[in-house]
C-alpha cells in the first residue's frame, strides 16, 4: 500500500508532485527549522484515487490518526478536547497554483464543548465564539454545499438586530446567537446536523478538498491554464495559530525584495489582531511591515532572518505568508514570488552577481513575454496625474488620442492623420475595421476574454476593457466618469494598457528604454539596461535558432538588422502593390488580351527591382527570403458591395471604368477568398506574373553584385499544396535566375495542411521549408482569423474550449503536429533542408520554444519581436540543456 | 549483369513489368503454339537504366545482337541485306496502356541496297519504295525530332506535281523520288545524311523509343493517369510481315466477342492489301472481318481458332491485331479488351455460366463506374435520329430542354419551371448560376478538362463540350450547325452527354433499365438485368462495409432503402430551415432579446420534429445519423450586396424589415463563411439553438416508439476540432435525451484536419466519427470548392497537378492520410469506435475501395449512387481476399 501521508518533516520542495506546492515548500521550511505549526499532508496520490474510485483509499483515516496522534503529542493538546482543544485548518493544495480555485476550512476540532476551553485559553470569550461560527460558516459553504449568502444573510440580520454595521462591533454573545442561528441553517439545508465529532468534521472537510479539484470553475479555470485534469490536490492539515488574540497578535504578507522593481529592502503588509481572511476581506486597512519593529522587534527581526534563509536557500524571490500569535512568529506558507517584467530581469542579474545563480539560471529566469513587456511605450511622468478611472489591462501599451464614439468616425479622423482612441461599452466585429484605424480601445464593459480584449491583443494593440466606472452614450457621443468628468467626442483621452488606467488629456509617451538600447542608444548605465543586456548577450552565446526579421521596406530591414535579426524570413511583395502602384495593378486585372497584360506587368517590373535592391542593401550578407505575391488580386479592387451600391446609384452616370471594375470585381469575387485564387496558384494561371516578380528579383541582386555588395536573394512561393505546384513555379524560376546569372535558393511556404503531409515529397522540389502557421492554423483549425477572432473565440476561452488563442501561440497537439510531420519527412528526403518559421507564432514566446524544440533552424518575427525570440530561442536551448557554442 | 533481353519464347504475360503489356502478351501467344511472327523484347530495366545513366547498359548491344542473329536464322534472312533483306518493327510497350504517347518505327534494314533486294523478293518495286519512304519517313519524324509536316508536304508537292488526290495514285517511281527527297530534308534539318546502316538505325530507333518515356506528352499523360514516372518502356523487335503485299494479304482488328453489348460473335474489321497504318489513317473502307471467308476461309477459320483459344486462355474477352501475308495468318498483338458497361455485365456472367471465372471474378471484372454509366437516364429510340453536331461526352446522361445563351436567362426560365440547355462558347465561373439552373451543359470550344466539363461533372450535370462544328453566338442568342441549321434561343434540342451527341428537338428520354430493377420494377428476363442482379447479390454477400445514404427527407430515405441503403449516414438538417421556414430562421437572426430568441426556437422546434418523425418511419429498424445544423446562419438570408443596392436605391423608401435584414446581414457577414461561424461554433454561440433540435430528435424518437415502430436515432456533431467543443454539446444532449427516456449514440464528423489529428482526443466524447470529405478536402488543400473548382482546375488537369480533382475522389496521400491516422487513433482510445464516411466521396468507386482499404465501416452517399457502393465495397473487399460472410 502506498504511502499516502507526510509528516512535514518527511516531505520537501521537490515532492511538489505528490505533496502540492503548499505542502512540499512547509515541508522544505520545517527541515529548514523555520517556526512552521506542526501538520502533515495527504498525498495528491489519495485524491487520485478518491476521484477515480469515489471514496478514500483503505487505511488513509488510520495514517491521519497516526499523524493526528504525533501532532497532538508535540502540541499537547487534543483535537477537540473540551478542556484545551487542538484545532486544525484543513487547505487544498495543487501542485500548480489554483488562486482562489479551491477550497479551505479553518477551525476544525470546535464544537459546543471545546468552544469554551478555547474560551478559557484564550482568556477570549468572542474570540473563541467568533472562531465557531467561522468553522459552522466554511464547513457549511464548503463541505455541506450550502449557499454562502444564507450566512451572510443572518450576519447581516444580527447586525441590524444590534444596530451596528461592521462585524468588528458584534459581541461574544451575538456570536454565541449566531452560532446557534447557523446550526439551524445547516440543519434546514441539509436536514441533518452540524456534525459535533472533531474527527467527522475532518474526515468531511479532507473529502470536501478532494471533490472540490473537479468543482466547475476549477475545471474551467485548468482548462484555461492548461494544467491536466488528473493530478489531483494535496490536503494539508495544520495546527491552528492565531493572529486575532490581541494586540500582541496579527499577521501578514511579505516579499523578500521588491517585486515591482526587483530592488532589495523589506516589502509586505502587516495587520494587527487579524487572521489571514480579514486582510483580505479588506474590513481595515494593513499597515507597512517596516512597522512591525515598532511593535514587535523580535518577531520582526526573526522575520527577516528566515527571509533572508528563504531567498539564500530558493535562490529566488520568495512571497511569504505568516502570523503572530501572541509574539511568537509562525511561518505559513512560501513560495517562488510573481515579480513584475523590470523586477525579473533585475533580481536574476542581482542573483548572479550574489553567486547564487549562474548566468544560464538567470536567461531561464526571465522570460519573452517580461522582454516583450518591456518594450512597450509607456507613459512619462504621469505620477502627478490622476486617472479617471481605471479598467481591465487587457491589451498593454499606451495610446493617445481623441475620444470617438463608432467606427465609422474612427476611420474617418484616422484617415485625416488623426490619432484617435476608439470608445465602445464593448466591441463587436462590426467595430473591426474602426480597431485597427485607432491608438487604443477602451470599454466599459467585458473582462480580459471579451471581443475588444482578444482582437486587441492579437492586433497588439493597447486596450482597457470593462471601466465599469465609465457611463459611455455613444448615441451622445460622449461618457461621463466618476466625479462628473465628461468627455466629449474629440477631447483627447490617454490609455494605459499596462495598467488598466485611463486619463483625460494628453499624457507624453515616452519609448522604451529598452528599445531604446536595442536601436542602439540606451545608457547601460542603468541597472535594468545593463541587466538586459547581460541576459541577451548570454541568450545569444546559448541559443541554437537563428533569428530572422518580417520586413518588407528597407526601412523595417534596418531596424530589424539593428535589433538582431540574422536576415530576413519574409519579404511580403504585396504591399508593394499597394499606394500608387495600385492602378498598374488594376490594369493587369483589367487586360483583357496577352499584350495588355504584358504591358502592365512590364510596368510594374522596375518598380518591383527597386524594392528589392533596398532590401539587399539593407541586409547585404544577410539572407533576404522573398515571397511571390500571395493574397488574392481581388484585394487590391474595390469592396463589391460598396462599389455595386456606387454604381448604382450613379445610374447611367457611372463611369466606364468604374463599370469595367465592377465587372472584374464581380468576375473575381469570391465566397472565400482565403480558399480562393491566391498564392501559386495566381502564379500558375496568371501567365508572367511570377515570372515578373522573379526576374525583378534576380535583377536586383545582380545590380547589387555590381555594386560590390552582397545580396543573398531566397525565393518563396506561397501556397503550396502538391509538390508538381511548386515544380512547375520553381523550374521556369530556375530558367529566369540561369539567365539573369544569379543564384538564389527556392524554397516554399508550408501553410496548407497537405503540404506538412506530403512535406517528404515536397521536399524534393524545394531548398527549403518556412510555416506559415498563420494560414496553416486557420486551415487545420477550419476558421479564418478575420472572421471568428471576434466572433467566437471570447466564448471558446469562457468555455475553456483554448487556453490562449490559436493564433497567439502555436496548436501543438493540431498544428504543431503537422509541422513536427513536416520537419520529419522533409529532411528524411533531403537532410540539409533549411526550415524556418514566419507566420506571427515566429515572435510568440511559447511558440519560440516549440519551435526549437521540434529543430526549426530559424524564426522569423516583426522587428520589433526579434530580441523576444532571441531571448526565448536561448531559452529553448538552456531548458533541454543543450549548449551551442556558436 | 541483368538480363536485358527476352526472346518471344522466354516469356510469358505475367512479366508486363519487365516487358511491358505487349511483349508479355505476344510471348504468350508465342508459348500458346499461335503464329506470331520471331521477335524479342528489351526490357524495362534497361529503359530505366538509360533514363537515370544517360545512356544504354553495358553489353545491351551484344545481347540485343545474339537474339538478332537466332531471329535470321529463323528467318533465313539477315537484317537489311542486299539481296533478300530481313526488316524488323521497333515498337515501344509499357506496363500500362498509352495509347498514341509513345513511339514505333517500322521496315528498319532498308537502305539503298536493300529496297532492291526487297524489290524483287516480293515482287513489287512499289511496295518497296514504298516502304522505304515509311521508314525515312518514320525514322526521321520520331528518332530525329523532324517535324512531320516537313515530310507530309513533300508527299502533296509530289501529289501536286503528278496531278493526283491520292496516295494510292503514287506510282513506284514517285515513291523513288519521295525517298531522294526525304534523305534531302534528313540532310537540311540534322546536318547529316540518313543512316544506311540497319545497325545503326536498329540501336537509334532503340534509343528514340526509350527517351520517348518522356516526351511532355507522355509525361503530362502519366500524371493524368497516375502512372507512376519512374516505370519506363520495354521496346518490342519483331520480324516485319506485310499486309500490303498484294490482294492475298490483308490486316485487321477483332474482338473475341462484341464489345459494344458483350454478345458473342465475330466482331471486327479486315482491309485488303494494307499496312495497320493505313487502317488508322481510314484511307480506304475496312469490310466486316466475316467477309474474309469468302475472300481466305483457311486464314478466317484459322483466326476464328485463334480467338477461341485465347478468350479460354485469358478467360476473358481479347482484342487482337493481326496480318495476313500472302495467305499466311499472323498475330501482332492481343490484350484484354475494353468494353462498354452493359457488356461487361454480360461477359462477366457469361464467363461464369461457361466455367471460366467464379462470381469474385465476375465481380472484381465489373466496376462502379460501370454501374453508375448504366443507371444514367439515355434517350430512348433515337436510331432514326441524326445528330446535328457532335462534342466530347464530358458528363454523362441525357438531358433535353430550351436553349438558352447566358446564365441570367437560365436562371430566369429555371424559375418558371422550363428545362433549359445552356449553350456557351466556353463556360467561366460567372457561369456557375446558370449551370447550376440548366439540365444540362453544351459548349463549343475546350476538352475534358475545361471549366463546364470539370464543373458539370461534378455536379453530375449532363454535358457535351468542345462541339467544335457548333457556331455559337451569344449576341444574337442562336447557334448554327453545319448544314445551315440555325437554333434561337428557346428552340428546344436534346444532349447526350454518353456519346456526345447534340440533336435538334427533344428526344425522348427514357430511365435506365437498371434504375428500375434498383426500384423493385426491373425485368429479370432481360439478360443485362439478370447480370446486374446476379453480380450484386453476390457482391453483397462478400462485403464487409455496410452502405447508407445520405437522405434529408422521408422520400429520400424510402428511395435509399429501395436502392440497398442500411441506414442513414447523413440526414442534413439545414436544408429544414428553408421554403416558408426561411422567416422563422430570420426572426431568430433578428432576435434581440433571450425571449425573443427563445419563440423562435420554439416556433421551429415542432416543425423539426415532424421532419423527424417521417424519416425515422421510413427507416424503421435501421440507424438514422441526423447531424445538428452546419452552415452559416447567414445562408438563410438575403445576399449583402444584393441587398444593400436595393436599401441604396429605395433610399428614404426602404422598408423597415428591410433595413433591419441589412443590419442582421452585415452584422453577420464574414469574408469566409466556410471558415467562420458554422457547425458546433454555432451551437457553443447560440444558446437553445442545438437543444431544439437535440428535443426534436428525442420527441420524434419516443413518439415513433410509442407507435410500435423501432427509431434509431444517432446525433452526430459537425465541424469539431477540439474534444472540448464536442464535451459541452454532448453533455447538454445526454441531458436532454435523458429527460425524454431515448436512446440515442452521439457521434462527431471528421471534417476539419484538427479533428483527424487529435482524433484520439476526440474518440474519448464520441460514440461515432464520420468523416465529411467536403469539407476535409477543402482544409486540407485550402481551396473551396466553390471558388476554386472553375477558377483553376482545368488548369490544374492540364498541368498534370491533379489526375482527378480531389473532390471527385479522396486524395489518399493527403486527405487520406488524416483518415487513416483518425482511424487508428480514434480506434486505440475507443476500439468499438464506429467509423463511417459521408461527404460525396461516399459514392465514388476509388474513394469506396480506399474506405474499405482504412477498415471503415460504412460508407453513405447519395441515394443514387448506393449500389456502385455496394458493388465497390465488394470489390474492395475481393480484391485484398477478404472474405466475410455476413
Amino acid at each position: 500500500m502506498p504511502k499516502y501521508v507526510y509528516g512535514f518533516t518527511e516531505g520537501n520542495k521537490d515532492l511538489k508532485d505528490l505533496l502540492g506546492g503548499k505542502g512540499a515548500n512547509l515541508a522544505e521550511m520545517t527541515n529548514l527549522g523555520l517556526p512552521v505549526p506542526p501538520g502533515f499532508t495527504i498525498t495528491t496520490e489519495a485524491c487520485r484515487h478518491f476521484l477515480t474510485e469515489g471514496g478514500v483509499p483503505q487505511g488513509l483515516w488510520d495514517e491521519v490518526g497516526e499523524h493526528l496522534r504525533a501532532m497532538e503529542d508535540r502540541m499537547g493538546k487534543r483535537l477537540g478536547a473540551a478542556d484545551d482543544p487542538l484545532l486544525v485548518s484543513v487547505r487544498s493544495g495543487a501542485k500548480f497554483s489554483m488562486p482562489g480555485m479551491m477550497e479551505t476550512v479553518l477551525n476544525i476540532g470546535l464544537n459546543d464543548e471545546s468552544v469554551h476551553g478555547l474560551s478559557e485559553q484564550a482568556g477570549n470569550e468572542r474570540f473563541a465564539w467568533d472562531s465557531y461560527r467561522r468553522l459552522i460558516q466554511m464547513f457549511g459553504r464548503t463541505v455541506l454545499g450550502i449557499e454562502g449568502d444564507r450566512f451572510e444573510d443572518a450576519i447581516e440580520d444580527a447586525k441590524r438586530h444590534n444596530g451596528v454595521t461592521s462585524d468588528l462591533e458584534l459581541t461574544a454573545s451575538d456570536f454565541h446567537h449566531l452560532v446557534q442561528t447557523f446550526k439551524g441553517i445547516v440543519k434546514d439545508e441539509t436536514g441533518g446536523e452540524f456534525p459535533a465529532d472533531p474527527r467527522v468534521q475532518l474526515h468531511m472537510a479532507v473529502e470536501a478538498v478532494f471533490g472540490s479539484w473537479n468543482a466547475p470553475r476549477a475545471v474551467v479555470y485548468r482548462r484555461q491554464e492548461r494544467i491536466p485534469t488528473d493530478l489531483g490536490t494535496a490536503v494539508n492539515i495544520v495546527a491552528m495559530v492565531f493572529g486575532n488574540l490581541g494586540m500582541d497578535s496579527g499577521t501578514g504578507v511579505a516579499f523578500t525584495r521588491d517585486p515591482g522593481t526587483g530592488n532589495r529592502g523589506v516589502y509586505g503588509d502587516y495587520l494587527q489582531n487579524a487572521q489571514g481572511e480579514d486582510v483580505v476581506a479588506g474590513i481595515r486597512n494593513t499597515i507597512p511591515l517596516q512597522q512591525l519593529e515598532k511593535i514587535d522587534a523580535g518577531s520582526y527581526h526573526a522575520l527577516l532572518g528566515i527571509m533572508r534563509t528563504l531567498e539564500n536557500h530558493y535562490r529566488d524571490l520568495c512571497d511569504i505568508e505568516f502570523t503572530i500569535e501572541r509574539g511568537k512568529l509562525w511561518m505559513l506558507q512560501t513560495r517562488v514570488g510573481k515579480r513584475t517584467a523590470e523586477a525579473a530581469f533585475r533580481i536574476a542579474i542581482q542573483l548572479v552577481d550574489q553567486g547564487l545563480i549562474d548566468m544560464d539560471e538567470a536567461v531561464a529566469r526571465v522570460t519573452g513575454d517580461q522582454l516583450a513587456h518591456l518594450m512597450f511605450p509607456r507613459f512619462a511622468g504621469h505620477d502627478d496625474l490622476r486617472p479617471i478611472a481605471k479598467g481591465m489591462n487587457a491589451s498593454p501599451g499606451a495610446a493617445v488620442g481623441k475620444a470617438v464614439f463608432c467606427s465609422e468616425r474612427a476611420e474617418e479622423l484616422a484617415a485625416q492623420g488623426e490619432d484617435v482612441i476608439l470608445v465602445r461599452r464593448e466591441t463587436t466585429p462590426d467595430d473591426l475595421a474602426g480597431m485597427i484605424a485607432a491608438r487604443g480601445v477602451l470599454t466599459s464593459r467585458g473582462g480580459k476574454t471579451s471581443h475588444a480584449a482578444v482582437v486587441a491583443r492579437g492586433m497588439g494593440k493597447t486596450c482597457v476593457c470593462g471601466a465599469e466606472q465609465l457611463d459611455v452614450d455613444t448615441r451622445e457621443r460622449r461618457f461621463t466618469a466618476p466625479g462628473g468628468v465628461v468627455v466629449e467626442e474629440g477631447d483627447v483621452i490617454s490609455i494605459d494598457g499596462s495598467t488598466g488606467e485611463v486619463y483625460r488629456g494628453e499624457v507624453p509617451v515616452m519609448a522604451s528604454p529598452v528599445v531604446r538600447y536595442f536601436e542602439g542608444t540606451g545608457d547601460l548605465s542603468d541597472d535594468l539596461i545593463s541587466a538586459v543586456h547581460r541576459v541577451m548577450v548570454h541568450a545569444d552565446g546559448r541559443r541554437r535558432l537563428a533569428v530572422r526579421a518580417n520586413a518588407d521596406t528597407p526601412e523595417d530591414a534596418e531596424r530589424a538588422r539593428r535589433f538582431g535579426a540574422e536576415g530576413i524570413g519574409l519579404c511580403r511583395t504585396e504591399h508593394m502593390f499597394l499606394g500608387e502602384r495600385r492602378r498598374l495593378v488594376e490594369d493587369l486585372i483589367l487586360a483583357v488580351s496577352g499584350e495588355e497584360r504584358k504591358a502592365a506587368l512590364d510596368a510594374l517590373e522596375p518598380l518591383q527591382k527597386s524594392d528589392f535592391v533596398g532590401i539587399f542593401a539593407a541586409m547585404d550578407g544577410l539572407p533576404v527570403t522573398v515571397r511571390l505575391i500571395d493574397p488574392p488580386l481581388h484585394e487590391f479592387l474595390p469592396d463589391i458591395t460598396a462599389l455595386s451600391v456606387k454604381v448604382a446609384l450613379d445610374g447611367d452616370g457611372a463611369s466606364g471604368r468604374d463599370r469595367r471594375l465592377l465587372a472584374a470585381v464581380r468576375r473575381l469575387h469570391e465566397e472565400n477568398p482565403m480558399l480562393g485564387l491566391r498564392g501559386v496558384r495566381l502564379g500558375l494561371v496568371i501567365p508572367g506574373l511570377f515570372a515578373m516578380q522573379v526576374r525583378a528579383i534576380a535583377q536586383a541582386a545582380a545590380e547589387r553584385r555590381a555594386a560590390g555588395g552582397d545580396p543573398r536573394a531566397e525565393i518563396m512561393i506561397p501556397l503550396v499544396g502538391a509538390v508538381q505546384e511548386l515544380e512547375h513555379v520553381r523550374d521556369e524560376a530556375l530558367r529566369i535566375l540561369a539567365e539573369a546569372q544569379v543564384e538564389a535558393a527556392i524554397g516554399t511556404m508550408i501553410e496548407v495542411p497537405r503540404a506538412a503531409l506530403t512535406a517528404g515529397q515536397i521536399a524534393e522540389a524545394a531548398h527549403f521549408f518556412s510555416f506559415g502557421t498563420n494560414d496553416l492554423t486557420q486551415m487545420t483549425w477550419g476558421f479564418s482569423r478575420d472572421d471568428v477572432e471576434g466572433a467566437f473565440f471570447s466564448r471558446y476561452l469562457d468555455l475553456g474550449i483554448f487556453g490562449v488563442s490559436p493564433f497567439e501561440s502555436i496548436d501543438r497537439e493540431g498544428v504543431g503536429r503537422l509541422m513536427t510531420i513536416a520537419v520529419k519527412e522533409g529532411r528524411a528526403t533531403r537532410p540539409d533542408l533549411k526550415i524556418g518559421i514566419c507566420g506571427e507564432h515566429g515572435g510568440d514566446p511559447e511558440s519560440v520554444r516549440f519551435c526549437h524544440e521540434i529543430g526549426l533552424d530559424y524564426v522569423s518575427c516583426s522587428p520589433f519581436r526579434v530580441p523576444v525570440a532571441r531571448l526565448e530561442a536561448a531559452r529553448g536551448a538552456a531548458a533541454r540543456g543543450e549548449c551551442d557554442s556558436r
